[in-house]
C-alpha cells in the first residue's frame, strides 16, 4: 500500500458504499491499526464464514497475529488460506432529526490477504517481543525472556498490508434540508476509550513499583 | 439459545481454545450484544472471507442489520447466505512477568446464522424505530416518521441468536509460578468506553434543548 494513493489496491478492497469516506493511504491505515488492540479476523471454514477477535499488532508493513499452535484458527491461518482483518474505532453516535439519518462516527480498516508463518526462531522471538511493545508501548525489557517451549507452542503469522482500505466518518449529522426546522435534537455524542489506573497483581511484590508505561498508557482510541 | 446452558448449541459454535472462558447462555449473550453498538459481519464472497463493521441492535431473539438496498453486502445478506457476527468489548490490558502471558480482559460474542429479510413494511418501519431506540435509549419520539422512499431504500435483516457463543476473560495475569518473584511489574490496565458531552449540530435551532437521552447516554462498555 502506497504512502498516499487515491484509488483502491484491488477490486475486493474497493469501497462502493459511501465511497467518499474511503481512504487507501498507508498514512491513514497505519495509525488506525496502531490505535487498535483487537481486530476481527474472518476466515472461510467448510465454506462458512467465521469471525474471531484477536490481538493485532503492526510491525512495519505487516499485521502480526499470534496464538496457540494447537488452535484450529491458527492452523487455518498458517495454511495460508485467505483471511480478512477488520478493525473499528467508534468515535461517536450521530443523532439526526430522522432515524434514517442517525449514524456513527468511526474509523475502520479492512485488510485482505493471507498469513505467512514466521518460522525462523530468532526472528519469531524478536517479533513476539516487538508485538508486546507495540501493544504496551514502553514496556520493553519488563518481561523475562521467552522460553523455548513457549516459542514452540506459539504460531506467529504475518499478513501483508498491501491490500487494505479504510473508511472514516466524522462530523455532523447529514439531515434532509426539509427536516432542519423540526423540533428534534440533532448532534453528536462523542465516544472515546479511557484507560484507568493500573491495578497491580495481587501476588506482585510491593518492591516492584508501577512503571511509567502502565501509569501513562498512551491514549488509543 | 437457552437462558442458561452449559454446552454449545452447535459444532461450529463450540469454543475449544481456553474453553473455560466459554459461555453459551442467553443471559450472558444478550447483555453483551446490548452493550455493543458495532459488530463485525463476516461473509463469504467468491470463496473469500469479507469482514465489515456494521451497526448491530438486538430486538428480542434476533440481531438486526440494516443498510442500503443497493449495497453488495446487504444484497448478499438478503440472499440468505451464511454469515457470522462477532463483537468484542475490551476491558483491560493484562500485563504479566512474561510477554507470553500478557493478555487482555474482554467480553466477546460470535453469532452464526443466516439473514432473513424483514419484508412487511409496517413491521420494518417499527423495527427501524426500535433499532434506533436500542442504540440510543430514550430517544424514541425525537425523530420524524420514516419516509416511504427511505423504507424502500433500506434493507432490514434479522439474524437468529440461536447459534452463538461468548468468550470472557477477567481478572489477573496468569503468570508461571517460577516467575512470581521476578522484578517485573504485573497487573491490569483497565479500559472503558467514555461518552462525552453531546455536541449539538451547528444548524440546530437554539430553541431545541439537549435531551436527557443525549446528556445521560447510558454507559456501554
Amino acid at each position: 500500500m502506497a504512502r498516499t494513493r487515491d484509488h483502491a489496491p484491488s477490486q475486493r478492497a474497493t469501497i462502493h458504499q459511501a465511497a467518499a469516506r474511503a481512504h487507501y493511504d498507508q498514512d491513514i491505515l497505519y495509525p488506525l491499526i496502531d490505535a487498535a488492540i483487537i481486530g476481527t479476523v474472518a476466515i472461510v471454514q467448510d465454506g462458512q464464514p467465521i469471525a474471531i477477535p484477536m490481538a493485532i499488532a503492526r510491525l512495519e508493513d505487516h499485521i502480526y497475529l499470534h496464538g496457540s499452535r494447537t488452535s484450529r484458527l491458527m492452523q487455518h491461518l498458517a495454511a495460508g488460506h485467505e483471511l480478512c482483518i477488520s478493525l473499528t474505532h467508534l468515535d461517536g453516535l450521530v443523532v439526526a432529526r430522522s432515524g434514517m439519518h442517525c449514524s456513527a462516527n468511526y474509523r475502520s480498516a479492512v485488510v485482505h490477504g493471507r498469513g505467512q508463518v514466521v518460522e525462523d526462531e530468532v526472528e519469531k522471538a524478536q517479533r513476539l517481543h516487538d508485538i508486546v511493545e507495540a501493544l504496551i508501548p514502553g514496556s520493553r525489557g519488563d518481561f523475562r525472556e521467552h522460553l523455548p517451549k513457549e516459542l514452540k507452542a506459539t504460531t506467529l503469522i504475518a499478513v501483508s498490508l498491501a491490500e487494505a482500505a479504510c473508511k472514516i466518518r466524522t462530523g455532523e449529522p447529514n439531515d434532509d434540508k426539509d427536516d432542519l426546522d423540526l423540533p428534534y435534537w440533532a448532534g453528536v455524542i462523542p465516544i472515546e476509550r479511557q484507560y484507568g489506573e493500573p491495578i497491580p497483581a495481587a501476588d506482585l511484590s510491593t518492591a516492584v513499583a508501577t512503571p511509567a508505561y502502565a501509569l501513562h498508557y498512551p491514549q488509543r482510541a
